[in-house]
């Protein structure tokens, strides 16, 4: 994993910067034969898509994907998959008075001092649009896996907007049900009042979101260097504004006791070995168990705000800025979708691997 | 990163298993003439090395290192250096009973779905003891990055233990001087009290470990799939028994909103920006700023403990596990020069990428 | 290197079909800084494109060049650089005869065989026309190694067309003036003739084509499974056709004596080294020496050709193919530009290896 | 494939210098339950071994693998493994002088200028004996294709020694009975009158191997950057000394017609394609035709000879080179069984990552 390019065999190399004229995708390495057009893949961007509600930007892309090579007559043919998506809402005007200032938070600054150079429209290749070649990525991957494992099903969900968390108890219907995929109608009706609150005071707040996929065979993961879990955090860590990963109990785990982890194993049906709890997240050694793959990752709140905040220009000058325009209060919700995607991505790249290395063969228990 | 190496052009691969009769790491794309000798290897080896209290297991491995090639003279030549380290203290003897039972938390029984064959003697492959070489291949980064910046500065030290963290302020300079590398004398003191308890019912706990880098330039990093967050998510996450990594603010993240989570820019002396806080861990948009990089992961209790838990059999057959033995109550604590040596690694690699794609010139400000 | 990527921190990923609406590559890894436009790309493009004489295919492909992303205002900017191609000449019902039938020398079948799918409009993915993609990658790698080592100089030609090779002395300043970038006024004339003859009979030749670069730094090539010939030999075999790779001397090198065959080292100008003679063809143990690398490689005769040859269908029926249309009767010839550009990006992706290996710091004589 | 690691899946990083205490390879990603031991891989190691008659390196090594990692109770367990070789004939003494001096057609002066430090005992890095450890690694991949594609056969021959090619037609059931492998009882007594006078006479010759595998699957090879002839040049070129890389036809696929090159395609048994002929050497498209695989190589003469070449030192002083001592006349000879495996290697890479991707699924014909 480095540079542009995620996974190992599944592999997918995104381009393009939030002004381009256009940003995607290469996919590399999905298997031939797998039904796929662009309808499936615009599926998900649509959840993605920017302007659908008033928490999210106002910015109207219509997020259009094109599928350029590799797809023939309906089905994937086993070589690259160009995706592209046009910009088509830039107004690089917008954009022109953050050419000399850094704003804080934002990655303007160290893309400077990195490269000497930026296209500071929108963040160029920091913003959030990237993400936008993910999502289509995720589809290619979900319509792979759709093939390959039938009944693993992936989910994303908030679990945390800001202050507030999620009382009472989850109810996975709700989830498409509300603005902020958050599978509690009580929580999502308290969040929205919350976040009008915030929007209209020119603030942000961070969140939390969740996702799981179940229905994965046990034998995914390559110990010690490609460990699921180990690129699972890496996928999530890669999202724009990701500041932690937790895999199953997370960072809480560093709180309990061995007797308190342990997740206790039977013998189900089948001969499958069933657990008594879900500590592990689903991973063992880097390796699936077969029971819910479980990621978390927290968002940090959007750094464009509109309370003003000490900076600098490129040649020294302190300043201050004020973001005015077309920004998320909570960034965090639309990284649901692209958190799919990338577990979505990881999953199908672990399983090519395992194929690689042990042909699907698994060692039998009973 | 994949399978047992890990890096882009500082590669690490580790090999060996618990019982085996070495263990070790290839470290490949090390600069050339970096003094490098066994000692300055063995100095972070001994600080991970077991039995040297009562807190961690009494497995008694003299984990010398040795240098096979890529150092001559005394410098390394820019060829692989392999390091080995052979286990003494086997006692294969104590596993044998582990051959046909899955351990719960461990990787036994996904080992075995994987590939159908196992190395049992003590976790094998799946054993902390892999990261015996990663601390040796540390101590390569630290070299190189000794001669390359001079000034970086690595500290790893723990901030939970179980249900205790530490009250009151950080004291640095206590680091050393505790078996927890704790910067705290109180925490020492009422950890010690804690973990005693702990071991003597049988019981273990997880840990939280912080590493901090000072003195990292500005400008590393890859984004946006080889960032450093990225790479040190994947690093830390990799390490054995670790479920979750947070960078800066981490999950905390989520609670905070953007007027909170701001880190205010100013210039400072030398032309160099300073700011007034660092919820961003060091790294915005996956490169570097400057300030200290903070990584916090957090480890799972040992899963080795006195309390009966029920599994199975590779027969399918159910029974009750129970580990007595050698075993670290807070597998945590040895976690601390792993994390260190991980950071060391990233760092050095996203050095050398850095060279690779901008030659080290950096955009200048002011 | 593998799939559809080259390079190790120069990557290339090529994607397109030859009858798919475009093909194109992603350039990452690319210095920030770099000067680069549309118009210094197509001028590559243009050496390339079908169409420009009786001997090339006269399939029409204007070849534009578009770049969507990596370059903000004239220069590079450190991410991504997308370049898209849109076929324009596709005349797809040329092709529908092919659906079922396997073309004897082409990849027709080992694509079936392989993926159960095949693109088969113009060879799908196996079509020369990928190499467009190449080209434009070559652009990018010239671009910048014009900035980073001024002087480098990459020269192509040919050397032999079928039963032709050069008589008498070579003179490079008639490579840019006949059709074939033949180093002799002579060979063009008795070429033109011969691939005349050839053409009009419905028969193909093969070629031989040398690419050297002048002015290659000593110390390029990271030995020893990145060694700069490994890595050219690559490349080189990866274009269409390539049967066979040379270094310096070549598969003459199995017919010398050591005696013959040692290139004698001398002290010239400013401590560099001279050498007696070049049979290394400017490498030694993988690494770059100063002198001139060169680089030659054997092209098939196209496997296009009006005599019927025996083949079977897809589903196993024999049959016989003749192919008519728009064939060049020497792919070898736009095989000329291509191997300049692969040369351009392992040169590139090298010098950015060493400088992160090395600094480009270097051994001193004298 | 880079630095010192080469495969894609199944992946190889060799480690040591010819005089260091000790080199290897690790080798990672081989299928579990494969059955191995140290016998297996000494049977391949005692072919490369030096000392076994006048033709080779008097330098006597045992050449003793030993298995640290990896097998367990006989068999892979997917695990890393370790491959170590000690050094027992060392005799640094007799290469002090070569300290200061750049021996002519050797990589001292490379490594010099690339490294600023070199290990200059007999070769160090750059030593042949560093193909050992391939030897070693290509009777791990030999086990695993044992296991994995019964009835594949890899066989490795010598093709020319210097001045001397093969006449009449060839017998393969001579190449284990004389010390060339040539497959011809005449070539082999001219031969060795040949190598002798050239030996006595202190001079040296190149070779021409040639490496078939018989038995390997259709569909094996990732276009179009990881097309299986692409990996074997690269293969074959890594090994010291070697200029050139052939696959079928080679370079004099150059002077063929298309009608004399085209291999005609008929349907044999069980549906499977037969060909009239085999000048694409079993690739097309990069991919396996099930076909026989020939790739041919071309070793360049020993550079160290008794006859003064003209050299400089460190210092830049003009000086003589004769090479007395314990050197191969023809190190090609000692190439056979290192060429053979590199094809296993990659045969295996290719048959892994092809699982990955098409799970061996075949498109049917007939």
């Amino acid at each position: 994993m480095s540079f542009n390019t995620f996974g190992h065999v599944f592999r997918v190399t995104t381009w393009g910067e939030s002004h381009g004229p256009a940003l995607g995708c290469t996919v590399d390495g999905c298997p031939p034969n797998v039904p796929l057009d662009e309808a499936a893949l615009q599926h998900w961007l649509d959840r993605r898509k920017p302007g659908q509600n008033k928490y999210t930007t106002q910015r109207r892309e219509a997020d259009e994907v094109r599928i350029l090579s590799g797809v023939f007559e309906g089905r994937t043919t086993g070589t690259p998959i160009q995706l592209m998506i046009e910009n088509t809402d830039q107004r690089s005007k917008d954009y022109g008075d953050i050419a000399e200032t850094f704003r804080p938070g934002h990655a303007d600054i160290t893309y400077w001092q990195k490269y000497g150079i930026r296209d500071y429209r929108g963040g160029g290749r920091s913003s959030a649009r990237e993400t936008a070649a993910r999502v289509a990525a995720g589809g290619v991957a979900r319509a792979a896996l759709a093939a390959l494992v039938p009944g693993l099903a992936i989910t994303g969900y908030m679990t945390r907007m800001g202050a507030h968390g999620i009382d009472g108890p989850r109810d996975m219907a709700e989830i498409d049900r509300n603005p902020f995929w958050v599978p509690s109608a009580a929580a999502a009706e308290s969040w929205a009042d919350y976040l009008d609150a915030l929007r209209k005071s020119g603030n942000s707040c961070g969140a939390e979101i969740e996702i799981t996929a179940a229905g994965v065979p046990a034998g995914l993961g390559a110990p010690v260097y490609g460990k699921l879990d180990t690129d699972l955090a890496a996928a999530m860590m890669s999202i724009n504004a990701v500041k932690g990963v937790e895999i199953g109990e997370g960072m809480a785990a560093a709180r309990l006791t061995g007797a308190d982890n342990a997740d206790e194993i039977f013998l189900g049906n089948a001969d499958a070995p069933t657990y008594s709890s879900n500590h592990a997240g689903g991973i063992l050694g880097g390796i699936s168990t077969g029971q819910d793959v479980v990621v978390r990752f927290a968002v940090k709140p959007t750094s464009s705000i509109l309370k003003p905040r000490a900076s600098i220009t490129k040649s020294g000058r302190p300043t201050e800025v004020v973001t005015k325009g077309r920004h998320d209060p909570c960034v965090g919700i639309r990284a649901v979708p692209v958190g799919e995607a990338m577990m979505a991505c990881v999953l199908l790249d672990h399983l090519l691997l395992d194929r690689a290395q042990t042909g699907g063969h698994r060692g039998q228990i009973g």
